[in-house]
């Protein structure tokens, strides 16, 4: 056994709980790492100051390692990069913006930082940043997703063999043998957002949660794509964008409609009809609120279980 | 070994090639079942007449077993109905349209029926027309695509364990490895379209395969949502629709844009910029025009070296 994102990052199993806006606070995060994965903190949601406590708290709630993911296209993001240096966070995702720009202060300061991508041409060139690793996260992840739409199979088939670094799989994971699958495919972890997001321990709002657990297929869709790719529940909000799209609307006007704040009055004060639900096209396969313990069991039973199969597939094709 | 795929079907290798249109004739139907595959002849671009010609041809050139596709919404679709009975092939595969007008007429003449869903609504649907199989199509599969965007990998996922006929993975496979996944995920076998396509005996034009080859990640895209979900290449064809779309044009205007006969002219002519070419994302993982003989020795050593590669795959999570 020999799994490189482990070594790396210092954990025991190579499940990491995506750092989500609304989600993932250091209850979440210190769970996850409790279970032996890695829990990121997302700061995308948080001012500086909330964030430092996050992580106060996180380190009160477990000894084991934990992480925090900073989307360097955030306002914020600058001062939060000083925060987790601070803090002595281990441990930093970066997303959303170019690697180049914290890669090596993080380095220089024992930080271990991996990068999150949607294509070969990002991927190159985080790894020439000299990140530790990669997430790619394809098609079906939650959220702000690449302009290729390239489905997470498709992505890790793709960069696998062209990097030096590990691969993190992100996008459409929500059970134990798809986490045996995307190792099969020459992932090394993967990363998990949707049922996290949906589980107890997440920050986000009973009613966020209770709609991740009633989506069927076809119930999130990517969209947005003039502005930034986005995947989201379907609801009030996405209806009202997306006819305005459906008639040819300009950047200007989507802007104007989308509004400011839209992804905290959904995800976290619970306002399910105007608020912006991100999340990933695998709610589909979420039908219950668990707990964090209970998940990590169900995913270690699933992969077992996926093992043990596997000794009865055709030896040949 | 227990393959359900191979025993109804009469094949060695739970692999199967798309009926493609303007792909798949004789020529690459009876190579990959000359493989132990199953060879499908794709009717939707052929007339009444060409296609009885095609299954004549295959039969002298296997006496595998193949079969034949026939996309439903196909005007013709009751007259090729009447040819495979007439003809006595052994397989058919319906697509798009429902499932329920000819499975039990097909199989009243001895013809085993597997039917083509990209979501769980169809896919019970079939299974209570009598179809034998199915094949869940995701969202990375070239042509027509369903109207969830659901991809391969989630499908699959949401499928297994409901249905009690076994379920044939396609969308996103060019690789042995993937082919695996698709088993340990619960699959009991796999249909491959793009790289037939780009294959020695596919039918399709020589520039068609080489624009095949030549894509790289993004090159391919969904669209035409307003209509019927299509995948396709970007390119002059695209271009000029998509940016349509973008002006909000009305399904009329989107159709007088569309024409009549784009992917004849596409991917049967060659006319590579006014054509419509329907192609699978998995395009950029497609490097080469290979014959069908080479693609299965290479898929095949794929599949053993990823069997090889799981003893090493870490016991637990």
């Amino acid at each position: 056994m020999n799994n490189r994102i482990c070594d790396i990052l210092n954990i025991k199993s190579p499940v990491i709980s995506g750092g989500m806006v609304w989600c993932s606070g250091w209850e979440l995060a210190s769970a996850v790492s409790n279970e032996g994965g890695l829990g990121l903190v997302g700061a995308g949601s948080m001012t500086p100051d909330v964030l430092r406590e996050h992580i106060k708290k996180c380190k009160l709630a477990t000894n084991k390692t934990f992480g925090v993911n900073i989307p360097l296209m955030n306002p914020n993001s600058s001062k939060q990069i000083d925060i987790v240096i601070e803090e002595k966070v281990p441990v930093v995702f970066t997303s959303a913006g170019n690697p180049a720009t914290y890669t090596q202060k993080l380095i220089d300061n024992g930080v271990k930082v991996v990068h999150v991508v949607a294509n070969e041409k990002f991927a190159l060139k985080a790894q020439e940043a000299g990140v530790s690793a990669i997430v790619c996260e394809g098609f079906e992840a939650g959220g702000h997703n690449g302009k290729e739409e390239t489905t997470t199979m498709v992505l890790i088939n793709q960069l696998v063999g062209k990097l030096n670094i590990p691969i993190i799989a992100a996008g459409g994971i929500a059970k134990g043998e798809q986490i045996l699958v995307m190792m099969v495919l020459g992932a090394e972890g993967v990363q998990i957002g949707s049922l996290f997001a949906a589980s107890k321990e997440s920050s986000a709002h009973i009613n966020f949660k209770q709609a991740i657990v009633d989506a069927t297929e076809g119930d999130t869709m990517l969209f947005l794509r003039k502005l930034s790719p986005t995947r989201l529940l379907k609801g009030g909000f996405y209806q009202k964008i997306q006819e305005a799209e459906q008639k040819g609307a300009s950047k200007e006007e989507l802007l104007e409609i989308i509004g400011v704040g839209k992804t905290r009055i959904g995800m976290f004060e619970g306002n399910v009809e105007e608020g912006e639900l991100e999340i990933g096209q695998v709610s589909s396969l979420i039908n219950e609120i668990m707990s964090i313990e209970d998940i990590f069991t169900k995913l270690r039973k699933e992969y077992s279980e996926a093992l043990v199969r596997m000794q009865s597939i055709n030896k040949s094709i």
